[in-house]
Order: C-alpha cells, then sequence, then structure tokens
C-alpha cells in the first residue's frame, strides 16, 4: 500500500457496528428461544438440554487455524480465524466459529483484548473482553474454593495427612499480579491456620480451566475435576479431589460455565467463545463442548490453537482430537511478513523498513511448521495475514516462495476487510479439503512411555535433536509410570517464541536439546505437563499498564479498550 | 406446635416454585422489554437508561428491617423481609423487595445462602447464591486489579513514592480462606516485585463494595473510586486511586455490577437483590441505586441492614440515609424466641426447651433496640419470627410485654406460610407508618469531631458508658482530623452478637466502655471505619464445610445449597 489511510480502532469498529440479537443468531443455527439463556441482548449460553437434542454425529468440517512462532509483532491469529469464519459465510457455507475467550489479566495489561481486530472481531468486544458470562471467574471461584478446603482440612486435623510441603495445587487470579508468585500463607498464629509456601497462576492456567475445556458434559467434568491431584501425603502417594469429597460443590460452581456461549461477528456470523486456557502449562485450546456444538450445528467449523503450530495446534491434534474424537478437517497456518523478518534477524523497531533478505531467512519458521503439518497428514494452507506496512516485493517474494514449494497460500486482509479479505483463502481452506490428502494420525503411540512420548514431539514437532531431563524430572518421569500416569499424552509447556525452549533462538534452530526440568500430573485435564525451560504461570504487569488508558463514559460505554 | 410436621428444605421449595419470566415480573412495575437486560429467563439488570428516565422523586415508603442482636441461633431477619413484602402485594400495595446480594464464602462454608427461607424466599435460590449476574465477581476482579497495579508500580519505580509498610488496601477473594488473612508477598527475588506483608479479605469486605452500594451513578462511582485511600507514602500522606490514574480502568470492570438486579419472590413480588458489604467493616446495607430504584418504581420498598439495630440499622439511618437523602418511614425489629432465650443465659444446645425466665431476662436485649429506634424517632414495630419449637406459653409472655409497653408487635410464620403468614405484620407496618410519629432524625451532627460521633454512637446506641482510643488510634484520630476527614460519618466495626465490643455479654450489657484500636479512612465510601475488639474480616471454614454437601446432578440443578 502506498498511502496509509486513517484507521479506525477496534473498539471504534465495534461500538460502531449494529448487532442483531442473540436470538435472531441463534435462530441462523437452527436454535429457538428456549435452547438459548440469554446475557443481555447479545450474549446466550446454549442450555444442556439443546445440547443434548442435537444429533450424536457432528458432521461439521473443522479448520484448525494456527501460526508460525509468534512473536511481540503479532500474528493475527484470532483476526485471521474471525475474518475465515466471515469469508466462509459469504460464501454460503453454514459456518460457526469456535474462539477461545479472554482473560482480564492481559487485557488490563499490555496485549489488549482477544476479539480479533478490525473488522474481523467479534462482538460485543467490551463485554467479551471484560467479565463476559462470568465463566473465568466461576473458574476463579472454584480453584480458590479448592485451595481454601486443602488448607482447610489440614488446619482442621489434617485427616488425609496431606504434607503442606507438598501441595501442588496453587491459588490463581484473572489479573497480571507477579507479587503472587511466590508467597507463603497462614501466618499469624494457629488460629489462622498453617503456614507454608504457595504461590497465584493467573486463573486460565488453572486446572479447572484445562478440565472445563475437555469435559464433553456435566457428569464427565465432575469425574475430572475428582481425579486432581492437589497434592501429596506423608507417605508421597496423591490425594485426589475425590479424597477431599468437594467434586460435587466445584462442579456445582461451574455449572453454568461449561455451557458454550454463543455471539456473533462483525458480520453476523455466529461465534461460540468458551474456555481459554493457557497455551503453554496447559493445552490452548477452546472448550470440547463448543466445538463439538459448533460442529454439529454447522457445516464449517473454523476455530483456533494457542501459539504456535508446535505448542497450540500439536495440543490440538493430540490432546484435544483425541479426548474428544475430533479430527480436522484442514489447518491454516497463519504468517506475516512482520513476524517472518523477525524470525530472519530484524529487531522489532525496525519492522517498518523492507528486508526481503530477512524475509526470506525468516521463512525457515514457516517451513518447519509446514512439515510438522504434513507429518500430522493433514491438508493445509499458509494465509499471509496482510499489514499495512508490507511491501509489494515482500509480499511476492513469499507468495511466489509458497507456489515454488506447492503449497496452498492466500494474502488475507480481513482485518481492513472484514470476511470479503478472506473469500480467497476460504475458497483455498475449501479446495484443500476437497482436493488435498487428509490422513490425519498421532505422531506418537499413546501407550509409548512418557519419555518415548516426549521425545517423539521434541523430535518430530520442534525439529530438535532429544531430550534431557533434570534429576528431579527424571525421578518424577518414573513415579508417574509407577502411579500408572505413563498411558496419558504429555501436554509441553514451553516457550512459545521458539521452537527450541529458549526464546532467544528465533527461525529454526536446528540440534538442540529439551530441558525437561519438572513434570506436573493433570489428571483432570488427562494428561502430564512436562515444564522446559521457564514457563511463566502469572505475567506482571508492564510500566505503562492498559488499564491507564481505559475508562467508561457516564453511559456505560468503554473507552480504552484495545 | 404440639407436633412436628414434616418440613420441605428451602431448595426443595425452590426448585418445586414455579417462576414467572422477568420480563413479567418487570412489567408489574413498569418496565418494558428495553429497561432491563437479561441473565438467563429469571434474572435480570435494570439499564442505566431506563433507570434515568424514571421520575425525579421517590414517593415509595421505605420499611427497614432490622433486628436484636443475633444469635447462631438465626433470626430469619431476611426471610422476614421477603415475607413481610409478599405480604404488603397480598394486601394490594404495590411492593418491591430490595435486599443484599448472598456472599460465596459464607454458602460454602458454616452460614448457608442469604436469599430467605422457607416459602419466602428469593428465585431462582440456586443462582443468588452462586454466582448470581457476576457483581461480586467483578468486584473482586476490580480489588485485585487495584492491588496488582499498586505492587507494580512500587516494582516499575516508585514514582509516588509509596511505603510498602503502610499498605493499606488488601486484596479480597469471595471465600472463606483463614489461611490467606495473612501473608507475605513478593517472594523470590527482584523480578517478583518488591517483598511486602499483606492479607487477604472477603470480597464483601472490600472497600469497592462499599463503593458500589453508596454510589448514584456511574459517574459518581468513579469519584468514589478515585479517592480512596491505598496507602500512605515516605512522607506519611495518603495515596489514592486517582494518585495511581486508575479510577477509569476499575470503574469499567464495574459498568455492569453497579445496576441493580430484579429477581422474584416465590409469590412472584419483584426484587431487587443488589449489593451486600459487611456489616461490621462496612455499612451493610444494599446498594442506594436499588434502594432509590425501587422507590421510584413501587409505592413501599422493603428492605434490610445488616446484623442487628446496633450495627446494621444505625449505619443505614447514619450512612447511607444520609448519603442518598432517604427518609425510612418504619422499622421493623425481628426477634425471635430462640434467640431471646440465648440473651437470657440459654446454651444454644437447650434452646429446643421451654424457658419463661430466660425469655424474660432476655427481652432487654430487644428493649435496648427498640429504645434505639425511639430515639431515632422512627415509627417501628417488634415481628416475633415464629419457629416450630417455640411454646404457647413463651410466645405469650413476648406479646404480653410487648402490649404491656405499648408496642405494636405481630407474630408471623413467613417461613412456613410466606406471605400469608405476614398479613398481620404488613397490617401493623401500614398503621405504624399511618399512626406513629416520624420525626427521623441522626443522633449525632456530622460536623461534630470523629470522637464525639463515635461517643454519641457508644452511648445511645449501644447504651456504654464510654469510648477508650488505643495510642495508635488517638494517633489516627489526630491525624485523620488533620487531613480534613473530620467530617465523615464514622462506621463502626464491631462484634455483632454483643451490644457491647466483647461478643460474650449478651442481653443488655451495661456500664461498658468501647475500645477502638484503629481508625481507617474509607474515603470512597465516604466514612471512617472505627474498629473495636477483633473484628474479622476474612472468615474460616468449619470442620465439616457446606461444600462437602454440596452437588449438582447431570441436568445442572443444585444438590444440598441452604
Amino acid at each position: 500500500m502506498e498511502t496509509k489511510p486513517v484507521y479506525k480502532s477496534d473498539i471504534q469498529i465495534a461500538q460502531e457496528a449494529v448487532m442483531e440479537p442473540i436470538s435472531v443468531i441463534a435462530a441462523k443455527i437452527g436454535l429457538g428461544p428456549d435452547d438459548i439463556e440469554l446475557y443481555g441482548k447479545y450474549k446466550a449460553k446454549i442450555s444442556y438440554e439443546a445440547i443434548n437434542n442435537l444429533p450424536q454425529t457432528d458432521e461439521g468440517k473443522i479448520i484448525l487455524v494456527t501460526s508460525i512462532n509468534p512473536t511481540p509483532a503479532g500474528e493475527g491469529k484470532s483476526t485471521v480465524t474471525v475474518g475465515l469464519g466471515d469469508a466462509l459465510s459469504q460464501l454460503g457455507k453454514k459456518t460457526i466459529i469456535a474462539m477461545r475467550e479472554p482473560s482480564l489479566g492481559p487485557t488490563m495489561g499490555i496485549k489488549g483484548g482477544a476479539a480479533g481486530g478490525g473488522y474481523s472481531q467479534i462482538l460485543p468486544m467490551e463485554d467479551i473482553n471484560l467479565h463476559f458470562t462470568g465463566d473465568i471467574h466461576a473458574i476463579t471461584a472454584a480453584n480458590n474454593a479448592l485451595s481454601a478446603l486443602i488448607d482447610n482440612h489440614i488446619h482442621q486435623g489434617n485427616e488425609l495427612k496431606i504434607d503442606p510441603r507438598r501441595i501442588i495445587w496453587k491459588r490463581v487470579l484473572d489479573i497480571n499480579d507477579r507479587a503472587l508468585r511466590k508467597v507463603v500463607i497462614g501466618l499469624g498464629g494457629p488460629v489462622q491456620g498453617v503456614p507454608r509456601e504457595d504461590g497465584f497462576d493467573i486463573t486460565v492456567a488453572s486446572e479447572i480451566m484445562a478440565v472445563l475445556c475437555l469435559a464433553v458434559d456435566l457428569k464427565d467434568l465432575k469425574k475430572r475435576i475428582s481425579s486432581i491431584v492437589v497434592a501429596y501425603n506423608v507417605d508421597k502417594e496423591p490425594v485426589t479431589v475425590g479424597d477431599l469429597g468437594v467434586e460435587g460443590a466445584l462442579t456445582l460452581l461451574l455449572k453454568d460455565a461449561l455451557k458454550p456461549n454463543l455471539v456473533q461477528t462483525v458480520e453476523h456470523t455466529p461465534a461460540l467463545v468458551h474456555g481459554g486456557p493457557f497455551a503453554n502449562i496447559a493445552h490452548g485450546c477452546n472448550s470440547v463442548m463448543a466445538t463439538k456444538t459448533a460442529a454439529k450445528l454447522a457445516d464449517f467449523v473454523v476455530t483456533e490453537s494457542g501459539f504456535g503450530a508446535d505448542l497450540g495446534a500439536e495440543k490440538f491434534l493430540h490432546i484435544k482430537s483425541r479426548a474428544a474424537g475430533l479430527k480436522p478437517s484442514a489447518v491454516v497456518i497463519v504468517a506475516t511478513i512482520r513476524a517472518l523478518k523477525m524470525h530472519g534477524g530484524v529487531i522489532k523497531t525496525e519492522l517498518m523498513t523492507e528486508n526481503v533478505q530477512a524475509l526470506e531467512k525468516g521463512l525457515d519458521n514457516l517451513k518447519k511448521h509446514i512439515e510438522t503439518i504434513k507429518q500430522f497428514e493433514l491438508p493445509f494452507v499458509v494465509a499471509v495475514n496482510r499489514f499495512v506496512t508490507d511491501t509489494k516485493e515482500e509480499v511476492s517474494l513469499l507468495l511466489k516462495w509458497c507456489e515454488e514449494n506447492g503449497v496452498s497460500a492466500s494474502l488475507t486482509e480481513v482485518w481492513e476487510h472484514g470476511g470479503k479479505g478472506g473469500l480467497d483463502l476460504g475458497e483455498k481452506v475449501i479446495q484443500a479439503i476437497q482436493n488435498q490428502e487428509n490422513n490425519f494420525h498421532s505422531l506418537y503411540d499413546v501407550s509409548d512411555s512418557l519419555e518415548e512420548k516426549i521425545t517423539a514431539i521434541v523430535q518430530k514437532v520442534y525439529g530438535g535433536k532429544g531430550v534431557e531431563f533434570s534429576t528431579k524430572a527424571f525421578r518424577q518421569l518414573k513415579e508417574a509410570e509407577k502411579n500408572g500416569w505413563g498411558h496419558l499424552p504429555v501436554c509441553m509447556a514451553k516457550t512459545q517464541y521458539s521452537l527450541s525452549d529458549d526464546p532467544n533462538k528465533l527461525g529454526r534452530p536446528s540440534e538442540f536439546t529439551i530441558h525437561v526440568r519438572e513434570l506436573i500430573p493433570k489428571l483432570g485435564a488427562g494428561f502430564v505437563v512436562a515444564l522446559t525451560g521457564d514457563v511463566m504461570t502469572m505475567p506482571g504487569l508492564p510500566k505503562k499498564p492498559a488499564a491507564n488508558g481505559m475508562d467508561v463514559d457516564d453511559e456505560g460505554r468503554a473507552v480504552g479498550l484495545f
């Protein structure tokens, strides 16, 4: 683009958009007034009864949107997800978008909201980015009720002989708050409980969030919650929520949070926005409830997974698909010129300047993710999410490279033009589903040992040499196998910025080793987390938090959300 | 009652009740579909626009329900509030009930819910007792966002020179969690912030809750939030939310929480259930927004205040009425035979046994509260909330005493019979409004010094001899006057169990001194809190928490809530 037009802000576009009543959106996908529970005029939850009455076959084709390794420059994966959904709608396909719900922490901090951008947004943007329908607050409440019940159990006599030094269940808050990462609680004498070390994670990192996103119904949710390991007793045996006898109360707190939330895009495409577990500590996909419901209600479901294909997509394909019996029909790999240039060595402040050499070098990162999706034998399309600073030279280099390598690619302008900017992508995705072979399979056998599964991910997905376990992790590996947890899938906790566990190694590092420092059983979610490098489970606020620019006018309209 | 019939549980009655759609309830009080924002079929918030379009005169007569000093035996003040509202409706009066919303902490702990009881309940009882419309979660989020912003400010350079040892803003959670009363945060090295002592209160004890309940609109809410003192700087000067520049973001988080919630009773009387500040650390009344809206929409508003008349009613009359320009038309003082017997010296396990002597002795407590309401020169009625264990002898003694002393009294059976059980009470309240003189006035002049105001409350409301200030409190008294806070009303934080500050002194203690150990400025709420004795701002869980009996069935219906 030669000249830089004046663009509207996301919140301006969102507030100017004329929404349809959510009952109208529901009717589009065959849901009547009794099938939904309204939260205001533009948000609704789908009732259990409505979901139970749907046909038991999910015929809708699932399109998974993933990306190259993200950079602070931003890839716009959510924006492409929304834009692709709108494009498919414009192409006459009955489409539902299935996305994660944003966390308040990053919204108040540095990242801003997560409802897409420009003309590819989900609405009402303010509500979705603030408390929405209260799901995340319900998870905070359930998580912290469990914490209080654990500490109370110890205080009241500790019948289960919980070792206060071996409690792995942490408290959570949906706010970026570094001061709560490491705390000492129970101070002040015998009346205030038993002093011990503890820490707070951000709510989306809670196992309850992962559990909510993997449960297929309330009964399954309760069963999963009951299995959560919260601590070890003095004999080093695991203590579960079921041992404490509070799985019923915790499930009760989540009885509405498990229902998928229905909203709409700027172009009135229905969107189920539900669940949002961290893609590092957890599996990073929206809920199985929403994805399966969408697949029953629509012909096409566009969904996303967190961070790059090495994290979110790997987990979608190995964890969520397995747990829910899903088979994606195609994958969209989002790439941006800016991010590829960063992978090619350009620093953030110089991304506005044309740099074809760096782009060419950065393509290695995209190449690896393409290879990964090819290993899963899934149809795919590369979506080049256009930014106004991209030059013609850069764009044509990227598209030419795709063409030369037989990769289906599409330049999308969904941020600027909504669904219209993604029509070509939509068509190419439909073609990919029709023409490319789909022999979707796992890259490991779930009956392999944990070590074998981790090694398979490192070598096949990250392109690394091998794995090194810390003494602690090695001991935990043996304990996990002994406890009968060896048959579970592995959920890798790794930096999103690099294919390796070193966030500074951009592009396509090779010959690297992944260092597993700790294993954490997440029996409710049904996986074992392998922690590599320094994984942050409670972010901090920046020097100038986004909160300082936020306001609300006298009529209750949000100001300064982005 | 000679025989003990089989009674249904509260949740059974609630789940068997057939609710009307909340739009029908709204229509009863003149609110159309565009005036309300639905939260499912049976809950709604009233929009700002609808509230702004109401006539600016609040004509409805406000009836304040209070009680004698509560005991673990339970007085049923909420139940009488609901039953009286239903009775007035049955008497053909256009009535709205205005109550506080329950806190999840006590619900999961020992106290159970707070939606009334028996056939005098507000519905949907499960939702109201769980997350309701998310108001309390929004307050938790705003409170803790502020905490994170304070610690982040210090971590990022501390431009305001906040003294980390003098931060008075605490974190909150809506759960009973004694282990969080005293904590050390910011541990783990320089990257994790600055270590300091902190503590968690229960959310309803947050000043944000008090502020939400006293604000008249969003603009006022923002102004009040801006005035909140969060800490002192190294020069011992107060630091406010406004100094941090985040009042806009915090108000944004509360933009929906400030809207009153509309629900219904078992008998379909409209009820505004909104706000619920602690009656010890804060003023303990439902929101001004809800009370004033109710007074504009109905002829009679039945509302309650927390704990006994020495705490909740005193604060309603001195703080809320003053802030909102309200003039109550009558007061109902709830008493039970069981509680009066406890005030007369009977231990909890022997309350089932008739004990006329103890009852007679315990009447002293009721007598003091009657005298207090008489000092305010307000019409009043005593409501004797009947329990199945009350004997004929006991009931007639109590009623006879009232008659002999010229006190209008009514035996209510609203728990068992709903509004029908409160018809006599309703008629007597109407008579009191018509026949008793109403010269409502404050018991102190707000321009008096803080010490004079505290002394007035102690002598006139508690019946004590005088006040003793700790060295610390005395210093704070002088500092408060110096800071220009002397003109504010005082919010007493005192045990609810006794007129004195010693919870063991039941009945009507005399010649006692109140010990003020600390003063806390609550400039957002617009009062100075005087802490006496040990006031609990974070409850603990009992040996067998209510949570252990809770569950949800596969269809999402609550089990074990009470």
